[in-house]
């Protein structure tokens, strides 16, 4: 079995010179905001990857029909900009795995033509924030003042912070194949899906872009979960506990 | 080494349409029931499959012989029908592993003409169940109705739910190769082996086969299986301890 | 880096028909005959083995040389009677190890003309033992009245046990290759080296051997072992700790 | 991917015969000595190590800019002495990799005509240490004496002790190409960075290289990190927490 496997549902052109990537993280912010993009933008899913590095399961939709668990890659063409999208349920089960997932991500990337990778992702503080940054971290140091005039904040810079997983390796491999990497990272409590940082996550990307795009669907999507929240801490105190679990 | 060792023991045309997975999982439903089922339609052993990603250990007879930990092929011509088995006493001991062995079953499953997997398992819900359910998912959606009509439920769609090692593997990956697969999960608590839960799956399958099977045999096992239960539970209830152990 | 090297210091016929394993394990037992029977027999190193799947550590000697982790063979032939000895400080560091060393010290074996591998090792009991028994298993069921006949016993037949390790998979792996194994574990409580189980499992070792051994030297080598333990269960006291610790 | 990358930054003659290793390990003893000699020599870095044995992530600097995370080689060449340096901020995360990354510096090592190797680092104790000594091994008993002359103890053999990790198997896969190999461990306590240790064994270190080093710089940057410990230790006590916590 190949460690990696990347079926393509398309052969035509499919180039695209921006890629950005939504995997699951610290509160699910950065899925969230690539999620809702793929839907506003109408993305195309265009391929998908499944790896032994993933976790071996399959996932049971709603039908009752079974899924290998896969990484997906979308695409998306509105008002003349292309775009690319790598989201999907899971990260590698392994630290060798994040390497060689991460290689396979570039090579689809640089096959692909993509000059420039946005990795989202949350930024976990502990604590509910009120009005939460969008922290960031560029893979060269060029890129810092466009992400600071589309509101992005450099703030947590100087912290000797760590970037885990496919995001931080993302830039950090990216970098060595001339690839342009910028990291946004919502802050977040990382106890809860975050409405509020995934807007403003949002907000600065899609003046990097340059692409306009509607925010109602991701506040309503949020809006649900924000309720699904309520309801499971509903249950957990009638249980008696009182510590907040993680959900993610 | 070769990471996984597949032995014929016989070589002449060992093609059958069907093969029934039940390796070790929760509540051992799966594996009461396919051990049944070789019993009853008179199963031959034709190929013992090794691998290094199995636990480093052999185990001892009752003849203190010991053999090296392996998952076996069985093979029954009972009344025209052919049918294969793969049964045994382990799963992987690492992740990767999972998907390494059961492309390798999926390579014998090919190789042999089978078009269609019956993967066995429990489905644990923590509590005692009166009259268990026999809960399925499919790798193509054409197939729930044929499940439905045998007396398969698919009630657990939509709990966003994920079937876990070779089970699920084997539809998730069996799919790619173009092979239908079935998951047919007996309901149980998950902390013992649960003779009802195997007695129905038993009955669903074996509509689904379109073979008569008798019971007699599985449900003598289960009520064994309950006596020695029963005596380690009054064991450890002489050792003062309350909490109900795992004992598959 | 190959994943194990095997460094032969001499390259004359080294030839045995017995090759006699003693690598750690519970209560060291094992590895306590056979260092004795190097002694004895006047054993000299022949080979060397080390591997990525040993603990990523050398061990400091007493002039404070360091020394890479390693297992190593030895052969004697004393009063005309080739044997060959496989000991050392540690087994695999990983399951999937377990499996590549065993092929390994088996492709040694078989390049030396071994045609039987005795495994030894300790049976815990989790309790102090008066009279420790050899408990015993082999590969192929025509070995068994040969060792019952040396005073090995069967009993524990039946208890659905498994050899873990090294001297498990010697006897599962060299089966496939045709070489006899004989596995003889010396019953013992797991907590601490156990001189009177030692004893027993080099009687009824060298019975099969056919060679007459002087059990002085282990006997005072037990006896160094229980003053060790003693002292240290002493300090123990001390700090007023009750537990038994695990010393091996 | 290739399990392990090496680029170059340089082409040009960099041969030397000496290389000083000084990875992260305990009480960051080693790590501290080794950049301040690169300090003081006026290292220049000529090669980085990246692989998928190290950490899946990036570390983030001052300017917000992302960094694979690797290890470095640096070389001085004051005084026309060549000396080269192994450095950085991460070990293997696994146990075969250390053996794998070993080799791979060894490899470099032997391509710049490296004859010998100090591998610095810490010995932890568990308590203060008054006065704490420059414990030490060698890879061949005849560099001991040199050792010892330099002010290195040896009292620490016979204590049956392993040294872990690079540090080790630099010594261990060394002694097989040829390399002579010293091991320099300053006494510490093991729960933080210790001054004195540092400075005891640079002093041993620069005897050894027949090299005058100024100690300034790492007194400050000791007292620096003393600083740090005491602000650490007062916030951990504000929150009532006893116990004194592991900094490095």
């Amino acid at each position: 079995m190949e460690p990696v496997t990347v079926s393509f549902s398309r052969d035509d052109n499919l180039d695209a010179p921006v890629l950005i990537e939504g995997l699951p993280g610290i509160g699910h912010v950065g899925k969230l905001v690539a999620d809702h993009l793929i839907d506003e933008l109408e993305g195309e899913m265009i391929a998908e990857i499944s790896s032994l590095h993933f976790p071996p399961q399959v996932v049971v939709d709603e039908q009752g029909v079974t899924h290998l668990v896969n990484n997906k890659v979308y695409r998306s063409e509105k008002n003349g900009k292309a775009v690319l999208f790598l989201v999907g349920d899971f990260q590698s089960s392994s630290a060798p795995g994040h390497y060689i997932l991460t290689e396979r991500y570039l090579d689809i990337a640089e096959s692909l033509g993509v000059r420039r990778i946005y990795a989202l992702g949350g930024y976990g503080v502990g604590h509910l924030v009120e009005n939460p940054r969008v922290l960031s971290a560029v893979n060269m140091e060029r890129l810092r003042p466009e992400v600071e005039a589309a509101g992005g904040s450099f703030e947590n810079a100087g912290s000797e912070g760590v970037i885990v997983g496919a995001s931080g390796l993302l830039l950090g491999l990216g970098e060595v194949r001339g690839i342009e990497g910028i990291c946004l990272m919502g802050e977040t409590s990382g106890y809860i899906a975050d409405p509020k940082s995934a807007d403003n996550l949002l907000s600065v990307l899609s003046r990097l872009l340059g692409i306009e795009v509607d925010h109602t669907s991701l506040q309503q999507r949020a809006g649900e979960m924000e309720q699904l929240i309520a309801r499971v801490r509903e249950a957990e105190e009638a249980k008696g506990r009182e510590e907040l679990s993680y959900i993610g």
